[in-house]
């Protein structure tokens, strides 16, 4: 790939300052220098901590799901468990631990459908996409104290459909579903 | 929705200022008061204007996929095109533009997918969703100063194959992915 002359170079990394430090993320600005035109410019990212959200999918095949006010659209989001991943943590066990603390259902045969850019232009993380089986409530749950969530459950095809009808709108959410497909369709048909 | 007990309720707004402006996004810090505990917090919202990205479909049923650096990740990535809308433009419109621009493909039928929220916790803006069809290599290519990229086409499934092999790492892209999903198994039964 890097051989293929018309695939673009990448860019050298420059000084780097930090612009702004947050509770969840800070904001750096970093020069980027063009490995063979004469062309510098500083360009604006935002660094967080990885990020983790779960499909959790309990023996009845259905989705463990969370409806909660998020402050950024300032609206209620239905989604799938998430959160951040603590500082050495394992995706896998970072998202066991969101999924018990926000839902208080536990689960297992855990692993790592994937992950991805939240947005490759503008921030640096990643998002991991875990799934979780044989998922059960069990256990109590541990809000935050702004944390304040509706727990529910409803079938796979079902959350598929709430997707495409624009009624769950949580880009990440939406990439969990997608790296599901494959695995979901080999279980309904083992399911049949 | 709203009546159901179980729901949680919609914090109010309360005073907000600008901790950073920048180039492409915001930032703020916005009071949020819960409606009947006393507790009130200030959080931390990134405010940009909404953006697009384009699903377009050559005549062959390949899908235009562009390559660059970018500057989040510090890293090639593989995309469908996509960017900034403009304020006062159509979702549509913009995503036809931002399609010739980066790439230089004209198409026809545009129409919206859907919108998803890039980061409901943290980013106010949507994502819009657009699908074009009929493209075709017909105009030529406007970049911005730092843009540089490798336009490419390639068989539809082979881009879900890439997007399930970690390959495609873009979070709204493989949301576009998974919105076009549906239309795409209609239009592949009738092509066979």
């Amino acid at each position: 790939m890097a051989s293929d002359p018309s695939t673009p170079p990448p860019w050298a990394k420059g000084r780097s300052r930090r612009l702004l430090h947050t509770r969840v993320f800070d904001v750096r600005q970093t020069q980027f220098r063009h490995p063979a035109r004469a062309l510098a410019r500083d360009f604006v990212v935002i660094d967080a901590p990885d990020w983790v959200n779960v499909v959790a999918l309990t023996p009845r095949h259905e989705l463990v799901l969370v409806r909660q006010f998020r402050y950024g659209t300032a609206a209620l989001s239905l989604e799938i468990p998430g959160g951040v991943i603590e500082r050495g943590e394992d995706p896998v066990r970072a998202g066991l631990r969101e999924l018990r603390e926000e839902t208080g259902y536990t689960g297992r045969r855990a692993r790592v459908l994937g992950h991805v850019h939240p947005n490759p232009a503008l921030q640096s993380n990643r998002c991991h996409l875990v799934l979780v089986r044989d998922a059960l409530s069990n256990a109590p749950v541990q809000w935050d104290r702004d944390e304040e969530l509706e727990i529910l459950t409803k079938p796979v095809d079902e959350v598929y459909a709430l997707a495409q009808r624009g009624r769950l709108t949580h880009a990440l959410v939406l990439d969990a579903l997608l790296l599901f497909a494959p695995v979901w369709a080999r279980l309904k048909k083992r399911a049949v």
